[in-house]
């Protein structure tokens, strides 16, 4: 089975958890079609897919663990909402975003119902999973929350501040806790705890998540520079223009001269309108000339590698399609379009 | 024991128990301090009161109940943090509002933060109430997060909208789930889980809250448009600059002329900073000419004499400073400055 495919599969019956979840009635069009807009809109739903791939994967039944798998993606929709308005966004997914649509205040309100209202089926679980199970799920996204919110707090810190001076480590450390913790690490060991999963093997399984999700942020930074911008779906060096904090600015400005790594970051700290195409382009030449797009690319191979390794280690896995789809997005990180 | 001084007293309580509750080292500068900036500002903490005027007053131990009462506030202080971005607020208690001073995607940030990182301490509750009494904490919680959710899409619908068609029921029906529910019957019902009240007793409790609730909320309103400035300590009629939905604005509506009707919703829908100083003065004479300040006074006046009598039907809550606050806050509604 293809990764696309799996992808499909998944967005089906996480799509269907996702409206089960939300309620009918007269609150309907003031809340809760505002707040499975953008979960219909078309997306990969990956977080979903890695926790309903990690728990049937381990001998776990999927009708068990797509409420969490729901929850997951309402999350991360309700972070994308607000992000949307932190970052002056006017599209999401090819449509006007949230907030551009019906205002900033109603945008917010909707993304801070999406994060309340998870407490309610996360309570649900209760009843099916049992008492323990359900409370460690809590535990994982109550773990998820901190981790996130911290990483997420620094990056805004690093913009606010137009701050360079970390280095691959710091960077590297706010990439796990945001996405690592968020994206990979939470939904794997959901999907864990779901199956039964003891805990030595679990946390096995969490630095096989560690290192892909590792290797899959950096790859799509770099994607964002070198891809072919159909193929990705994106404008080419849309980062840049947004002065984001990725691996590849690491490298290139510890390579630079000083005057050039002078003006990359004053470059990097005007407001995305006041960078010029000449600006963006100067930027891309540098991490181009500087070799940190390749040296960037090398770091999310290696860590895909790893991931390849540990998960190669895996034989409380077995062969199956959900397995299958694991090794893949491993695949997807090493041999993506470049 | 005055109401100011009991306030005090769980101020004092709930300020050490939110330090407590957030976590220290590197990322204080650039999260926590930022969590705990609004919780420091002088506040009365009306939520947290409630909570453990509930449970103290029923017999049980403050220690049990303060963790959740924290919490709330912590909440309530997320809300207030994103409500000041939507109302593009400049000042909150006196100092620069969180958006202001750092930003919008930081304050943003900062309150999904708070709202994600409530969930930790509600599941360490289970080491300490039990696993049950936490559950039932936790179902509490989630079903504020439902009803305030939804009061306040209603209401942002209408501001959005501009829309003044909702009669006393829609408008009190509204109030009821976004300030009744988060302010007042959910810290009154936590606080009577946390002490072991009894199903029917506790549902006794929460028409008090619900009740005292309303009656609050509009005399709040009330005290807004003919308040002595210094007494109240916010610019008179600042609710009419803001265009916000109101009892006495509902009242107003349904009584006067058609053609001032109309003049009347125009100003209404106007934003803040489009809106004359004699836009505001003629909706205020407008309130006051159709009698609707002393008739929506009226109807809080009668709500809290309501609570009154359902307070005083409640024998399970034996005499005691807890109680008295209670009876103090109903008084308060009652004789307010006028």
């Amino acid at each position: 089975m293809s990764l696309s495919a799996y992808l499909d599969d998944v967005r089906g019956l996480v799509l269907d958890e996702i409206q089960a979840l939300v309620p009918t009635g007269r609150f309907r069009p003031v809340l809760y079609d505002l707040m499975l807009d953008y979960p219909m809109r078309e997306s990969k739903m990956l977080r979903p897919a890695l926790c309903i791939a990690a728990c049937a994967g381990l001998g776990g039944r999927i009708e068990s663990v797509l409420r969490t798998a729901a929850v997951l993606e309402l999350y991360h929709n309700a972070f994308l909402v607000h992000d949307d308005i932190e970052d002056g966004s006017e599209l999401r997914r090819g449509k006007p975003t949230l907030h551009r649509a019906h205002g900033i205040p109603v945008a917010i309100n909707v993304g801070d119902a999406m994060l309340a209202l998870a407490l309610r089926p996360l309570l649900d679980n209760m009843k099916e999973l049992g008492l323990g199970t359900a409370i460690q799920v809590m535990e994982h996204v109550a773990r998820m929350a901190k981790e996130s919110a911290e990483g997420q707090a620094l990056e805004l810190a690093w913009v606010r501040d137009n701050d360079w001076t970390h280095d691959d480590n710091a960077y590297l450390h706010m990439v796990w806790k945001k996405t690592g913790w968020y994206t990979f690490m939470t939904p794997v060991l959901i999907g864990a705890t779901v199956a039964g999963l003891d805990r030595r093997r679990a946390a096995h399984l969490r630095r096989f998540a560690s290192l892909l999700g590792m290797g899959f942020q950096i790859q799509d930074d770099v994607l964002n520079l070198v891809g072919d911008a159909d193929a990705y779906g994106k404008e080419i060096a849309g980062d840049l223009h947004e002065g984001k904090h990725t691996l590849i600015l690491v490298h290139a400005l510890k390579r630079c001269s000083a005057a050039d790594r002078a003006r990359a970051v004053e470059i990097l700290g005007l407001p995305r309108e006041q960078k010029t195409d000449a600006d963006v382009a100067w930027l891309l030449d540098l991490t181009h000339v500087t070799g940190a797009i390749d040296s960037a690319a090398e770091v999310a191979r290696t860590a895909a590698l790893s991931a390849a390794r540990i998960l190669a280690e895996a034989t409380y896995l077995p062969a199956s399609a959900h397995r299958g789809f694991l090794e893949a997005l491993v695949e997807y990180v090493v041999v993506r379009d470049r």
